[in-house]
């Protein structure tokens, strides 16, 4: 059996990608982001057990903007794998963009269980296609770049180069709105 | 009546969004990008017009990595929906990012058509999630750009500031083939 890394997309249950969606109504147990619409767990069979991350969390939000601490999601993973159950564990998203993949297929590499994973449309893209903005243009915007909003611009050694992110096209800022002032002072 | 237009995703059939395939079964007319998976049309009614972009071109590939030209595209669009038909305009990846999207919305909304976005996975997800190489890693990326790898590197008037690039976390390349190791060279 395999583990699935599935893109639930940005919000609207129907942003999902067919394939995803497959994958969904045949799972045994769905792990998911808590801000995952809970409508699209229907999709999934009678008897399929759902574990909410949210609901894994011990002291609240963590300061990467993530409600539970990494290491118990990866262990819940590897533990429903290692029953025989086909886990879906589905993500906010896009799986690779923010989502602490790496974190997850570690796990999986060191138990040496299977998986397959599963793009999905990322934020950024959903807000494009929402406003009617495109996030690049022939005249206005040659590159665009993705940032974590929820790292403090105010700590020393942010990972961030303001100056470099002033001079590209179209900047978009994930899980911002806590530092939404600061982010907007530093790029100024 | 509406124009739609979709984000096919990244290549895979079944990796366009649920809604965006929804919205394909019911076009009067698909007008589509040449590297749409073909296996996607089937899933339009019988009877549906459809429109590769790439049999409308006239010269070949154009210096920013469309075989067609923009405006004969805009006008079929409008043209096709001027005469009450259910238009789906069929986009690689994701319709916000290196799509020409702007001068499509232009002729829309210079013709006062209504239009509908459906975002989809871009290619930079699908690639991430076939390699299993997250874009962003909470320890090594925490910003990730997407840059269009067919602006010529030596053209005098480049809008890409590498100097800048080479301090993002991870960087995305679209249609970057052909100038490739110009593209690495700048980089260095």
């Amino acid at each position: 059996n395999k583990v699935y890394l599935v893109g639930a997309g940005p919000g609207k249950p129907d942003l999902i990608t067919v394939r995803g969606l497959h994958i969904l109504e045949e799972a045994d147990v769905v792990i998911y982001d808590y801000l995952v619409d809970k409508e699209l767990l229907e999709y999934a069979r009678e008897g399929a057990e759902f574990i909410c991350c949210d609901k894994l969390a011990k002291k609240g939000r963590y300061s990467d903007g993530f409600s539970i601490h990494q290491e118990r999601i990866s262990n819940l993973i590897v533990k429903k794998a290692k029953e025989g159950k086909k886990v879906v564990r589905l993500k906010n998203g896009d799986i690779s963009i923010f989502s602490r993949l790496s974190q997850e297929l570690d796990a999986l590499a060191r138990n040496k269980i299977d998986f397959e994973l599963v793009p999905g449309v990322t934020a950024a893209s959903g807000a494009a296609s929402f406003t009617g903005i495109p996030l690049t243009d022939r005249e206005f915007a040659s590159t665009c770049a993705f940032v974590t909003g929820h790292e403090d611009p105010q700590k020393e050694a942010s990972s961030i180069d303001w100056e470099s992110l002033s001079k590209v096209g179209t900047v978009v800022f994930y899980m911002a709105v806590e530092n939404l002032s600061e982010i907007v002072k530093e790029l100024i």
